[in-house]
């Protein structure tokens, strides 16, 4: 275990709630998004998009549009040069390129067709309206186990819907089944669901014709990732782009990808050679932005008599949408990687399907595959102790992984540190779970349906490599560079929190520097709950070369030997001494020759990356109490309890933040969202009106702890926490309604009518 | 010497006459200055300056400015907290400090007493003439020679005018003028100059409420300083004070301080909690930017009857202004340093002398000191001719050093590298000087005037350390960032050519990055001719490190050795064979840890500081030839020859453009320009009409030549050029015409007049 971070004295600033140091300008309204962005003479784009899901386009007429005050032109396909969206194809899989603007044929609802340039948003709107396409309606396919027959196909050129196809076997499978005491399985779907970050998407393109160079700000999770594929896109060098992230209003997952609209925008101010602004409205975001989930499980686990899981088989299809993202393809496969879960399992026969669909394109969403896995297995790990009679807590601590650590799994995992049982026996003890279960035991009795949830999860968290950067001013003020790039999450408090640990900088005199690809060397941004760890450990990396410098330098003013030095209460101090200097006397030093050890450079500048070799692997253990009104159906969650265990916690506030809302984005899958398309493709779901995002009150307040069992994998010793409630509580939620249902198995969201027909039918 | 930049080719790019790559927005007007800065809801702060040289306030009436529609508050000393803009005291100086606006008493006619703020600039400067400030005027001293008196005192708390007093000797003086066969003097006046940059100085401040933090935005040549002084004076720290230069429309020297107005305007910012902005007029800039030279000397040189100088002495007497800013008391001591010239004298005896007066603070301008001394000597050295019936140019040979170097003289300086004789022997050449005396001796026995003057003169360029970073992106395409701020001399062309030398970057992919405190560790600016031997030195080091870097990932992708890689025609091959892999390939691979050796962090870029340990010297020899229009006493230069010598020359366009221009600026003084006050103070010279800067008709093209004498003092072998020519012009123009006319000595400008005077006196 490295040991980069143990402290010489007690830690003082990592593992304290400090609060959010970005909340004050966001409660105060003073955030500063893409659409708060206005440069002089900015011109406006929206987009004529597809009405169907399937169809040639056979004519496009723009004259009447043309007409509309403010409207200056009026582009289609055929009046760009070929402009595609980046995508990323995996080595086995088939790829189409994504237009940016729609060639011959839509795909899905929502497709961009063509794109008005007006001086306003609103003329720009207007002429939406008059832009007539033509359309020849096509036969769609939007349900992913119809397009895995291929009687419809998306794209026709690839003979095929099937985009990815992988089957992953180790142990005897055949001889697991055909031993088992008992076989559970069903078909498990998981919905669509749409991303819905506060603030929707949005891109503001400035050209400078004189330097031929472009700057773009983007609500997006990576701006290196925009210059990279805009500058390709463009066939500039990627000197001549500088993407800006202003302040990014949430994002999950949906902003990792570089869109149509970003290619698009940023192409149009380098041919009008004016700053041209797109933003998407929230019911383009239904259409536009890509939807998370969209799965179809047929999946079996064999067991023997005692409870032991003997082997898991069956398939996943996972539904892509009409193109690739960046993020398309990558879900599924991280949903078979992280299929065996926290258990010993040893036999798996798992095939996967990634199909085409006439369908907005899926992508990266809160925990990306993750969730999909946790909730099939913990789902079917539910049906299996009911069907053998053991209390599904039991059934688990029979079969949770207890190590060796690292521990390799079948599907391919790696996992780095855990301790699994341990964490499901303090949360039954936490819970005071025999209580619990006598206390549901009485209600029903009284004729209430209370039920218990309960799910352990593992997932994997952390990839790449990115940048820090530490620099402190003459007067011993800190800026802190990282290459990612948060979007709500409140990273900066916790970076802060680690130079100020290791240098002694006041958190007041540290400013945190992101999403500019200018002021940062290079950065892969934030995703995967890679921040902390990627990026927090290059900062405590580059921290730590601050630190050699400064004892280098202190040693120096107080003719020490650097051995000696220390940062102590008193500042940079001999140890075992008073004599001290501050940090401020130290950098005055550092910025001025004559002050420095002669084989020292002026300037006092850390940076570093750090390059994460092996992924980490939070794990959990969560309990839902749900009760279900018998009259209406209604699903309320009366009590959350989770425990995560992500190793080191630098913030405790912050890691509580993210378990609240995850699993508050859990719970609205669980019971109230969805996306859901008629027979002909149409989007059913495209606002709030029918999209039931959760509100406050239909929230529980989450019972939130932490485990602490550190990551070998970085010298800070943590793990991600953006994902893990969310992973969590899906299952968790869904096994509480099953228990008081006593139903196997309802395909979420579990809807008042869903779960009112249950019982119904239940009750026959 | 140092041979870091030892090619292991012939250079490509280092000596390459490149075109600015800077030129582009300057001549289609796209340059953004501080007065093209639009900040919304920006307020516009104009300035009640003094009328007086020298008052007491008795009172300040705002009411009926404040009524002035737009107008939202008139700001005097008392509504402000004690604020002083910085200024530079040296260790034996005596100093007051320097209020934003007037405390009590004004000193000089210009002086801030009460700021306007409104929401237009028109209104702020209509405001202006309806603040009544009562004045109870006071005796005032502008002249030099009369405050060294003392009679009347500019700060009475000092007791004294005399700031700054020195004395500099060395060998036997009493002896050496005992013993001198002539002994030639005289008082010389360097009168007061305005630097009269194209923009005039500007400001824009705004304050973030929320992050509690400032940017500065300013025509400044140091924005690293001006972030220090503004964090300082507000009590903020430097992280919280961003400073941004934006392009800069000239500076010569007098944009180095930071002066009031920076301060106000920042301090208004953040009191106002608004963008605020001030912008020089050019009426304000000839009273409130510092004025330059402003000395007067009084000097004798001992020769023997062989022409060799055995002694110099006397006392220069400096002229401060009122105030002491950054620059004020570092130009006279720099004007003793360099007062030996290039000439062998064996013994001094100099005072110094600076003294406050009521006038405008003086400070640095175009040659800060040095062109002062070799006006002296240089005049000098022509009357010592004159009188001696020496040929200037003999006197002169025999008296230059010739080593060896490093060469230390008895006023402190410690000459580099020098080839004095042979640049003067190289200039006759040139010229043809033989041809030109038979061709003067001509002209007058026509009746013609014409006068052929020399200079040799050696000076000091460069000081400090500074910043260089060289990132290379994952496309190849490389941004620089360098910690100097040019404002106009095209040093970024230059930074790129070095980049390009050592990493075989394309120039067209190559950005530079300079004024942003932020997107910079830290700089000193551009000011002393420092940008290349000091930025560029750090640049190349980074460029090195970048180069070290890339030498591995390419030994790694050609399974060669590092030591066999090196830069060639088609990339980065392996010595003696065509296997070669493009710096694009070697970027893709440093972006990616799968390709990168194990022990090599990902990521490509280097960054370095470079420390100027001891001062480069220039030198050279100019020639003018220069007619007199009898009728009108009108000076034409007729020919100009510098020959410059900065050591290796990056590219010979830029350092044209440097002679081209030093030597119009030298012409300028010699010629045409000068302040006078009348006898209250009142400054006679505040406009174009009155100040008369030359006119392109009135100038002469420069025959520019460069020597190639490499300094020992940094990598690149190279000193600076950025105020050669203007320190090498003033004497060689003066001389011309002294030559022309047969007058021993006359005060600069030598206006028509003045010169038609002293024809009609010649001619008794």
């Amino acid at each position: 275990m490295s040991s980069a971070v143990e402290p010489q004295t007690t830690p003082k600033w990592i593992g304290m709630a400090v609060k959010r140091l970005e909340d004050g300008k966001f409660i105060t309204g003073k955030g500063s998004f893409v659409e708060d962005l206005a440069l002089e003479g900015t011109l406006h784009v929206a987009l004529v998009r597809s009405l169907y899901a399937h169809a040639r386009i056979t004519g496009i007429d723009a004259r009447e549009a043309l007409e509309v005050p403010g409207v200056l032109a009026v582009y289609a396909a055929a009046d760009l040069p070929g402009l595609y969206a980046p995508g990323s194809g995996g080595r086995d899989a088939k790829v189409v390129q994504h237009p940016v603007l729609a060639q011959g044929f839509v795909r899905y609802v929502g497709q961009p067709v063509a794109a008005v340039v007006a001086t306003s948003r609103q003329s720009a709107q207007d002429a939406l309206q008059r832009v007539y396409v033509d359309y020849e309606a096509l036969e769609a396919v939007c349900d992913p186990l119809e397009a895995l027959q291929n009687a419809v196909l998306v794209h026709p050129g690839l003979g095929t819907n099937h985009a990815l196809r992988r089957r992953t076997t180790a142990g005897d499978v055949e001889a697991a089944f055909a031993g088992a005491h008992r076989v559970v399985g069903a078909r498990m779907v998981q919905q669509r669901v749409a991303p819905t970050a506060m603030e929707p998407r949005g891109v503001l393109a400035a050209w400078d014709k004189v330097q031929g160079s472009l700057t773009v700000w983007s609500s997006t999770q990576m701006p290196h990732e925009v210059r990279g594929s805009v500058a390709e896109a463009l066939g500039l060098p990627e000197n001549r782009v500088r993407a800006i992230t202003p302040d990014v209003g949430g994002a999950f997952g949906a902003k990792i990808n570089v869109y149509p609209e970003e290619i698009l925008v940023a192409y149009l101010a380098s041919r009008l050679e004016k700053p041209v602004k797109w933003v998407e409205s929230r019911a383009e975001s239904f259409v536009a932005t890509v939807h998370g989930r969209a799965q179809v499980a047929d999946l079996e686990l064999a067991l023997d008599a005692g409870g032991r899981i003997l082997g898991l088989r069956g398939r996943v299809v996972a539904d892509l949408g009409a193109y690739i993202l960046d993020t398309t393809l990558g879900n599924a496969p991280g949903t078979i990687l992280m299929l065996q879960g926290p258990y010993e399992i040893p036999a798996v026969d798992l095939e996967l399907v990634s199909v085409y669909t006439h369908a907005t394109p899926t992508g990266a969403y809160r925990g990306a595959g993750r969730p999909e896995a946790t909730y099939y297995l913990e789902r079917l790990v539910d049906m299996a102790a009911h069907e053998l009679g053991l209390d599904p807590a039991e059934l688990r601590l029979k079969n949770l992984i207890r190590g060796p650590f690292p521990y390799k799994t079948l599907t391919g995992a790696k996992y780095d540190s855990g301790a699994y049982p341990e964490a499901l026996h303090k949360l039954l003890e936490l819970t005071d779970y025999a209580a619990l279960r006598a206390e549901q035991a009485r209600a029903r009795q009284e004729g209430r349906l209370l039920g218990i949830g309960l799910c352990t999860y593992v997932e994997i968290t952390g990839y790449g490599w990115d940048t820090g950067a530490v620099r402190i001013n003459p007067d011993g003020s800190a800026v802190v560079f990282t290459g990612t790039s948060p979007h709500g999450q409140g990273t900066g408090t916790g970076f802060a929190q680690i130079v100020a640990e290791r240098l002694g900088v006041p958190l007041e005199r540290i400013q945190i520097v992101q999403g500019d690809t200018l002021a940062i060397p290079f950065g892969m941004g934030t995703a995967g709950s890679r921040t902390l760890s990627v990026g927090g450990s290059a900062i405590l990396n580059a921290a730590e070369k601050v630190a050699e410098k400064v004892r280098r330098i202190a040693a120096h003013l107080l003719e020490a030997a650097p051995e000696d030095v220390e940062l102590g209460e008193g500042g940079w101090g001999v140890r075992g001494t008073d004599k001290a200097v501050s940090l401020e006397q130290v950098a005055q030093a550092a910025y001025n020759p004559r002050k420095l050890p002669p084989d020292l450079e002026p300037g006092l500048e850390g940076q570093a990356t750090f390059n994460l070799k092996e992924a980490n692997y939070p794990f959990g253990a969560h309990l839902a109490l749900a009760e279900i009104d018998r009259e209406t159906g209604q699903v309320r969650v009366l009590r959350y309890v989770a425990l995560d265990d992500v190793g080191v916690v630098v913030n405790p506030l912050l890691v509580e933040g993210q378990q609240q809302g995850g699993v508050a984005q859990g719970l609205g899958q669980a019971l109230y969202e969805g996306i859901s398309y008629d027979e002909v493709g149409q989007n059913r779901s495209a606002s709030f009106l029918e999209y039931n995002l959760p509100r406050a009150d239909q929230m529980v307040w989450v019972e939130a702890h932490r485990g602490g069992t550190r990551s070998p994998t970085n010298p800070l010793g943590v793990k991600g926490i953006g994902e893990a409630g969310t992973i969590g509580a899906t299952p968790t939620v869904v096994n509480a309604v099953m228990d008081a249902l006593g139903v196997k198995h309802l395909d979420m969201p579990l809807t008042p009518e869903k779960v009112w027909r249950a019982l119904r039918q239940g009750q026959g």
